[in-house]
């Protein structure tokens, strides 16, 4: 008998993305979302889901692209300060010391020293609620050498990404892998 | 100097939800989405994208509502298997063992083994390309007592989600807080 918990957004595991864009005046805005990830492999697309009130928002509408940083766990800090200030009021690459660095594919800046980045084009718009969904077409992932396999493939371990657990408000890193993927569900 | 890795949907961390459906035949069938996220916070929503070719498909498209299952990772087997088979040549819960309970909100079964599980009805289908788009509505997020907290809240370190790794395939644990959000970023 599972207890009832209610109707909330509480799944244990969300990304933790940084969205970068550049602001009416070309000034360049990165903001943390959570709501966020994978819908579509062909063409390779993904989202993220915005408060109309974020100044994200306001810039995705006008320039329809944006990138998504990823944070290695050592950015937390970092991660949590572009999601919980607004680019409003403060400039985010300044108070962090972190560095924009415009993209070559779409006309929006990505953060230098987060390891693993990703350019968009958005393809479709989706009024949900209070949030509104991005969809955006992946044109390119771009990564640092030294988090790369031998494959020319992000590897988790060097990469160290976070997840975001809403139900606690917490941030994690990423464990021990438990299995490979379309192998290990045959012993069965 | 970041290295282009081209086009792919290879972000680090996606979720690996176990959506739980009824076929035609009022046989319950259940498969693994890595394909999906919340996506709006009011209405509470969450999604999942799925390949037309798939059983689930079918089922959501037929009757509108789903239930999302989320493993503990000492079911990584388990949900491995739910990803690489189909409900058209097998009984998924029979093969492994594991129980269907239908929801009493939702005309869906849910994982009995799986210790937090999510009831949904569909609120709109974005068609983006090989993947659809189902957008529902959280009716209610249940719990089993013993991965509730003080505050009857899903304890992430008792829930032990996985998530799914796209450019290694594999599944990983979560690992240790590396912070609380909406208060760590407050020290810059």
């Amino acid at each position: 008998m599972k207890n009832s918990l209610g109707a909330k957004t509480i799944v244990p595991t969300t990304p933790v993305w940084a969205v970068g864009t550049y602001n009416r005046d070309g000034k360049p805005n990165v903001m943390t979302a959570a709501w966020g990830g994978i819908c579509c492999s062909k063409p390779p697309c993904l989202y993220v889901s915005l408060r109309k009130a974020t100044l994200t928002y306001s810039n995705i509408v006008e320039r329809k692209v944006f990138t998504v940083s990823i944070p290695s766990e050592n950015y937390t800090k970092e991660a949590d300060y572009f999601g919980v200030t607004s680019g409003k009021t403060v400039d985010k690459f300044s108070i962090t010391g972190l560095t924009p660095v415009k993209s070559d594919l779409v006309d929006a800046p990505y953060v230098k020293e987060f390891p693993l980045i990703i350019e968009c084009k958005v393809i479709q718009i989706v009024e949900i609620g209070l949030h509104t969904e991005f969809i955006g077409e992946i044109l390119d992932v771009k990564a640092d050498s030294d988090v790369l396999n031998e494959k020319n493939l992000p590897n988790i371990e060097k990469v160290k990404p976070i997840i975001w657990n809403p139900a606690g408000m917490t941030y994690h890193k990423i464990g021990k892998s438990t299995g490979q993927a379309f192998s290990i569900g045959k012993e069965l």
